[in-house]
């Protein structure tokens, strides 16, 4: 089969690239060549009918919302109720992360009920299943992770993240490093305890050529994880997460000689100022590959509030260069998330992302916002809450107290918009009353 | 009467100063150097009873919480309460912005009722009691001005906001502009009606030398209001904002030479890659002067969640060098905030500042987070909540869904801390189960 890639280097012009180059409003060119190069990645798994999505160098900043059951809260019913509510709100793709209950069911459900492109993390079946089966998540072998993967492509899966980096020797040197956690990665960590339990190479690694086989045959993106990501912003930017991003460097260049499309996933919890030189350094190490990007966290005494901390680190991301957020919802180290801090998460990373593209896109992405200005200078309320991110919510506000005044309630009749049109229109000053 | 700026001058080690070095973990050396350069004020009216705050180069960076009736909702008990949770939550300084009932009562209150230092912006009375009293707004004379600006500062107020860069001629180029929102500054609004009605200079420009008089009487600190800031981010950073910037530099100077210490307030809305030339600017024009940001707000599409919108810039603004940082509530370009508003604003703000603080001042500003990550590594819950900004909304999270597992349900036996733990501890790896 002839992957995406393999047609853009050839410069081939197929109708997903004109979709994607129309959607974001740029030429197919631009778009063909840099899917060709590997800058840009389209996300769909050839086997699902799903819009194409683009993620990369040029185009609009993506957001992804992870939904999914856990151990203890296993409701399948709430899960497609998030998946609606992360796309009715803005999220780009979903994730399913689930780890409770029927796998197989859930995932299946999930890529039914969306339009999104869907990502998994398949090596949390294949562990939780070989708990189940054998006894212990080190149990699994290979080929219950390949399988999974396998099945997971063959399901439609659009994206799934794979622990390649996470290898015997990265492994040394997060065992030598002075971090305050040493792991926050559910996978990375499946992976780090089989390396340790069976003395052997990660297999994923090991056989990265299977791993890009499979890919290939479904065009299924490749998200390669980064299983030793710092969890606190104490262990930024260091020797394990540093070393594992070099390695993830070099397979990108392998996958790209395959004609399989990758993208890099990054921190994390990152201080502010050390956020830039991430993104700088990850787009080098890895030849421009797009940058996804979960948060990043920049600081870590907001729990409940951590939506807020991620729409800030990842503004400061996409401003610099990070193409696709990854949500963080206010439930992030404390629980599962409900319906609503999926919607506040997804809302959150929007506005990130909306803020970022203002800064790389200009004026075309800067539209929405003169518009709303303009509703705004003509108290023109209506237009105001149909441009908003959420509607309902601006017009609840507006109309928590009722009120007889065009203006809002914050200023009333003092409404500086109100009071320098009659100034500026030179009418009547004596109209400026109270 | 000697003022701190101009004891500090003379290198007097005051027990103001000690007590600022001391709070901000520096030498009091440095904080008089700075202090009799302008770059760090010292916020107190002298016959007020309340803790010096310092505010400017090399200090946390400090947030406002603005707080006041309207015409529309005058209700002195809750903007008492809202004065209570925005100092239980964090905020360094309040601005009382009332414009509707007894504004000297309800601003006699606030003064009363909390410990930190209170700001004002004289002009919104001046105005509103003209109107009641002759009939207009502009009907307020250079004496009604002064008189309320006196009158505030006979009553404590540490600091107050007066638009003395609205001269004349800034005001013609706001009329030649091409701004989509002329103007969103109330107090601003109120001089440019009164510039236009009467053709004549601001009286508190033209007076400037009566205004520092005052001012330096009660050492009370003048925070120079960036009346024709911009109201979206469309026009950000143009000729008006400029010009007004450009004066203000001018009435910096003015003031130093008399003693007075000042602030220079700045936007309000602009895009996020223009906040980091709009904060050297200010320090450049205004030379090293404090810098006291509202938001600024990176977007118009979010009202509802122009909390987070404000976290995103102002924690930029502060990264690059902004000191003071007006919060911003979700109410905002809504309606009068509510207690709840007031709290999210205020935590939305303190992440910010945080942030920003984490890549100013290192470790210093770090050891809360740093702590927070050992909590989270050792699954200590009580901790985790006691260092977290909002104990309360963390610990509701968490017991949200009960469970029996030490770790969350957004994990549950699967969580990363747990696993690694048992991994690297070389425990047995059959724990590892499901």
């Amino acid at each position: 089969m002839t992957t995406r890639m393999e047609a853009a280097s050839r410069w081939v012009l197929t109708d997903e690239v004109k979709f994607v180059a129309e959607s974001e409003g740029i030429s197919p060119e631009k778009v063909v060549r840099r899917l060709g190069r590997g800058e840009v990645v389209i996300v769909r798994n050839v086997i699902r009918e799903v819009k194409p999505l683009g993620i990369g160098k040029g185009l609009r900043a993506k957001i992804n919302a992870n939904i999914g059951s856990s151990p203890d809260i296993c409701d399948v019913e709430l899960e497609l109720r998030k998946a609606d509510v992360a796309v009715k709100y803005g999220a780009d793709t979903l994730m399913d992360l689930s780890t409770g209950g029927d796998l197989d069911d859930i995932r299946r459900r999930i890529l039914k009920s969306v339009n999104v492109p869907v990502g998994t993390v398949p090596i949390y079946q294949a562990g939780i299943e070989a708990a189940r089966k054998k006894g212990a998540i080190v149990d699994m072998d290979e080929d219950d992770m390949f399988n999974v993967i396998e099945k997971h492509a063959k399901d439609g899966v659009d994206f799934v993240t794979v622990h390649v980096g996470v290898t015997r020797e990265n492994v040394k040197k997060l065992i030598e490093s002075k971090r305050i956690i040493p792991m926050v990665s559910r996978g990375g960590t499946f992976h780090v305890a089989w390396i340790l339990h069976h003395d052997q190479e990660n297999p994923l690694y090991r056989n990265y050529d299977y791993l890009l086989e499979i890919a290939k045959e479904y065009d299924m993106t490749l998200s390669l994880g980064d299983g030793l990501r710092p969890g606190c912003i104490h262990d930024a930017t260091d020797v394990p997460q540093i070393s594992e991003l070099v390695t993830i460097g070099h397979l990108v260049e392998r996958a790209r000689e395959r004609g399989v499309q990758v993208i890099v996933e990054g921190p994390g919890h990152v201080p502010i100022h050390e956020i830039a030189a991430n993104i700088k350094l990850q787009k080098a190490m890895c030849k421009g590959a797009p940058f996804y990007v979960l948060g990043p966290l920049v600081t870590d005494i907001a729990p409940g509030y951590d939506h807020i901390v991620g729409a800030i680190g990842g503004a400061i991301a996409a401003l610099e260069g990070a193409d696709f957020l990854c949500y963080v919802t206010p439930a992030e180290h404390l629980g599962l998330p409900s319906e609503e801090d999926v919607k506040l998460g997804v809302i959150a990373a929007k506005i990130a992302a909306h803020v970022a593209d203002i800064a790389r896109l200009g004026d075309k992405a800067a539209k929405r916002d003169h518009e709303m200005a303009r509703a705004r200078m003509n108290l023109d309320w209506e237009k105001q809450f149909s441009l908003a991110l959420d509607p309902e919510k601006a017009q609840a506000y507006r109309e928590r107290h009722p009120t007889r005044e065009v203006a809002c309630t914050m200023c009333g009749k003092y409404c500086a918009m109100k009071l320098i049109s009659e100034a500026l229109g030179r009418k009547d000053f004596s109209r400026l009353t109270c």
